[in-house]
Protein backbone atom coordinates (compact mmCIF):
# COMPACT_ATOMS: atom_id res chain seq x y z
CA UNK A 1 0.00 0.00 0.00
CA UNK A 2 1.28 3.63 -0.58
CA UNK A 3 1.25 5.82 3.07
CA UNK A 4 2.08 9.61 2.87
CA UNK A 5 4.22 10.45 5.50
CA UNK A 6 4.81 14.33 6.34
CA UNK A 7 7.26 15.51 9.04
CA UNK A 8 7.22 18.67 10.72
CA UNK A 9 10.08 20.10 12.09
CA UNK A 10 11.62 23.19 13.11
CA UNK A 11 14.73 23.60 10.53
CA UNK A 12 16.22 26.22 11.63
CA UNK A 13 18.18 24.32 14.39
CA UNK A 14 20.98 22.68 13.52
CA UNK A 15 19.31 19.40 15.52
CA UNK A 16 16.28 19.56 13.64
CA UNK A 17 17.58 19.62 10.07
CA UNK A 18 19.84 16.31 10.90
CA UNK A 19 16.20 14.63 12.19
CA UNK A 20 14.60 15.60 9.01
CA UNK A 21 18.21 14.07 7.01
CA UNK A 22 17.50 10.52 9.24
CA UNK A 23 13.98 10.77 8.35
CA UNK A 24 14.15 11.06 4.83
CA UNK A 25 17.29 8.92 4.82
CA UNK A 26 14.35 5.95 6.31
CA UNK A 27 11.93 6.82 4.32
CA UNK A 28 13.65 6.76 0.94
CA UNK A 29 14.56 3.19 1.40
CA UNK A 30 10.91 2.64 0.50
CA UNK A 31 10.12 5.45 -2.15
CA UNK A 32 10.60 8.58 -2.57
CA UNK A 33 10.69 12.43 -1.51
CA UNK A 34 7.84 14.48 -3.34
CA UNK A 35 8.84 17.62 -1.18
CA UNK A 36 10.89 18.74 1.38
CA UNK A 37 9.30 17.13 4.14
CA UNK A 38 6.55 14.69 2.67
CA UNK A 39 7.48 10.95 1.61
CA UNK A 40 5.44 8.57 -0.49
CA UNK A 41 6.13 5.00 0.33
CA UNK A 42 5.56 1.68 -0.74
CA UNK A 43 4.96 -0.38 2.37
CA UNK A 44 2.86 -3.39 4.01
CA UNK A 45 1.53 -3.81 7.08
CA UNK A 46 5.14 -5.05 8.86
CA UNK A 47 7.57 -2.69 7.25
CA UNK A 48 4.72 0.03 7.60
CA UNK A 49 4.91 -1.06 11.50
CA UNK A 50 9.05 -0.98 11.55
CA UNK A 51 9.08 1.84 9.92
CA UNK A 52 6.92 3.88 12.09
CA UNK A 53 8.97 2.48 15.02
CA UNK A 54 12.19 3.84 13.86
CA UNK A 55 10.71 7.55 12.78
CA UNK A 56 9.00 7.44 16.31
CA UNK A 57 12.62 7.08 17.37
CA UNK A 58 14.24 9.48 15.56
CA UNK A 59 11.44 12.17 16.14
CA UNK A 60 10.84 14.68 18.57
CA UNK A 61 7.84 13.86 20.01
CA UNK A 62 7.87 17.30 22.00
CA UNK A 63 8.70 19.48 19.15
CA UNK A 64 8.42 17.61 15.66
CA UNK A 65 4.99 16.73 14.01
CA UNK A 66 4.62 13.08 12.42
CA UNK A 67 1.70 12.00 10.21
CA UNK A 68 0.51 8.81 8.85
CA UNK A 69 -1.75 8.98 5.43
CA UNK A 70 -2.85 5.00 4.21
CA UNK A 71 -4.00 5.79 0.32
CA UNK A 72 -4.39 2.15 -0.18
CA UNK A 73 -3.22 -0.03 -3.47
CA UNK A 74 -5.12 1.90 -5.50
CA UNK A 75 -3.65 5.02 -5.36
CA UNK A 76 -2.87 6.30 -8.36
CA UNK A 77 -6.10 8.30 -9.16
CA UNK A 78 -5.95 9.95 -5.89
CA UNK A 79 -3.01 12.09 -6.24
CA UNK A 80 -2.79 15.13 -8.35
CA UNK A 81 0.57 17.24 -9.23
CA UNK A 82 0.48 21.46 -9.60
CA UNK A 83 4.24 23.35 -10.38
CA UNK A 84 7.89 21.90 -10.27
CA UNK A 85 8.70 18.54 -9.36
CA UNK A 86 11.97 19.08 -6.85
CA UNK A 87 14.23 16.24 -6.49
CA UNK A 88 15.54 16.01 -2.94
CA UNK A 89 18.41 13.51 -2.01
CA UNK A 90 18.16 12.67 1.43
CA UNK A 91 22.07 12.15 1.72
CA UNK A 92 22.79 16.17 0.92
CA UNK A 93 22.46 19.09 2.52
CA UNK A 94 19.58 20.84 3.08
CA UNK A 95 18.37 24.44 2.29
CA UNK A 96 14.89 25.14 3.41
CA UNK B 1 -14.68 13.86 0.81
CA UNK B 2 -11.24 14.75 2.74
CA UNK B 3 -8.58 16.43 0.70
CA UNK B 4 -5.36 16.35 1.75
CA UNK B 5 -2.92 19.26 0.41
CA UNK B 6 0.69 20.02 0.69
CA UNK B 7 2.69 22.93 -0.56
CA UNK B 8 6.31 22.62 -1.12
CA UNK B 9 7.73 26.79 -0.60
CA UNK B 10 10.85 28.13 -0.31
CA UNK B 11 10.12 30.12 2.79
CA UNK B 12 13.59 31.58 2.80
CA UNK B 13 12.71 34.37 0.66
CA UNK B 14 9.59 36.96 1.58
CA UNK B 15 7.72 36.27 -1.13
CA UNK B 16 7.44 32.74 -0.88
CA UNK B 17 6.29 33.09 2.96
CA UNK B 18 3.88 35.34 1.51
CA UNK B 19 2.29 32.41 -0.74
CA UNK B 20 2.49 30.04 2.23
CA UNK B 21 0.56 32.54 3.58
CA UNK B 22 -2.05 32.81 0.98
CA UNK B 23 -2.51 29.18 0.41
CA UNK B 24 -2.99 28.38 4.16
CA UNK B 25 -5.44 31.31 4.57
CA UNK B 26 -7.44 29.81 1.18
CA UNK B 27 -7.23 26.07 2.75
CA UNK B 28 -8.06 26.91 6.45
CA UNK B 29 -11.81 28.09 4.58
CA UNK B 30 -12.45 24.44 4.56
CA UNK B 31 -10.28 22.35 6.90
CA UNK B 32 -7.63 22.51 8.96
CA UNK B 33 -3.93 22.94 8.71
CA UNK B 34 -1.97 20.32 10.87
CA UNK B 35 1.17 20.86 9.72
CA UNK B 36 3.78 23.94 9.16
CA UNK B 37 2.62 23.24 4.97
CA UNK B 38 -0.14 20.21 5.45
CA UNK B 39 -3.61 21.06 4.72
CA UNK B 40 -6.40 18.44 5.43
CA UNK B 41 -9.76 20.14 3.91
CA UNK B 42 -13.26 18.80 3.29
CA UNK B 43 -14.18 19.59 -0.25
CA UNK B 44 -17.19 18.42 -2.42
CA UNK B 45 -16.06 17.93 -6.35
CA UNK B 46 -16.85 21.77 -6.85
CA UNK B 47 -15.66 23.03 -3.91
CA UNK B 48 -12.28 21.24 -4.84
CA UNK B 49 -11.74 22.89 -8.42
CA UNK B 50 -12.71 25.83 -7.06
CA UNK B 51 -9.99 26.01 -4.09
CA UNK B 52 -7.42 24.16 -6.74
CA UNK B 53 -7.86 27.40 -9.13
CA UNK B 54 -7.00 29.50 -6.29
CA UNK B 55 -4.51 27.62 -5.30
CA UNK B 56 -2.90 27.51 -8.73
CA UNK B 57 -2.98 31.07 -9.10
CA UNK B 58 -1.46 31.46 -5.53
CA UNK B 59 1.77 29.34 -6.58
CA UNK B 60 4.49 29.89 -8.65
CA UNK B 61 4.75 26.36 -10.73
CA UNK B 62 8.45 26.91 -11.51
CA UNK B 63 9.63 27.23 -7.81
CA UNK B 64 6.88 25.32 -5.67
CA UNK B 65 4.84 22.39 -5.75
CA UNK B 66 1.39 21.60 -4.81
CA UNK B 67 -0.23 18.11 -4.16
CA UNK B 68 -3.61 16.71 -3.92
CA UNK B 69 -4.21 13.49 -2.09
CA UNK B 70 -8.02 12.58 -2.55
CA UNK B 71 -8.92 10.45 1.25
CA UNK B 72 -12.62 9.89 0.22
CA UNK B 73 -15.24 10.26 2.72
CA UNK B 74 -14.24 7.34 4.89
CA UNK B 75 -11.04 8.61 6.02
CA UNK B 76 -10.57 8.65 9.95
CA UNK B 77 -8.85 5.20 10.05
CA UNK B 78 -6.47 6.27 6.82
CA UNK B 79 -4.68 8.65 9.25
CA UNK B 80 -2.24 8.37 12.32
CA UNK B 81 -0.62 11.10 14.09
CA UNK B 82 2.57 10.98 16.16
CA UNK B 83 4.66 13.45 17.99
CA UNK B 84 3.14 17.49 18.86
CA UNK B 85 -0.20 18.91 17.92
CA UNK B 86 0.84 22.69 16.62
CA UNK B 87 -1.64 25.35 15.65
CA UNK B 88 -1.07 27.28 12.94
CA UNK B 89 -2.95 30.58 12.62
CA UNK B 90 -2.51 31.61 9.13
CA UNK B 91 -2.51 35.07 9.21
CA UNK B 92 0.03 35.17 11.61
CA UNK B 93 3.71 35.68 10.64
CA UNK B 94 5.26 32.53 10.05
CA UNK B 95 8.82 31.45 11.55
CA UNK B 96 10.11 28.47 10.21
Amino acid sequence: MLVLITYDVNTEDAAGRRRLRQIARQCVNYGQRVQCSVFECLLDAAQCKSLQAKLCAIMDPKRDSLRFYYLGNHYAKKIEHFGCKTTYLPEEPLLI
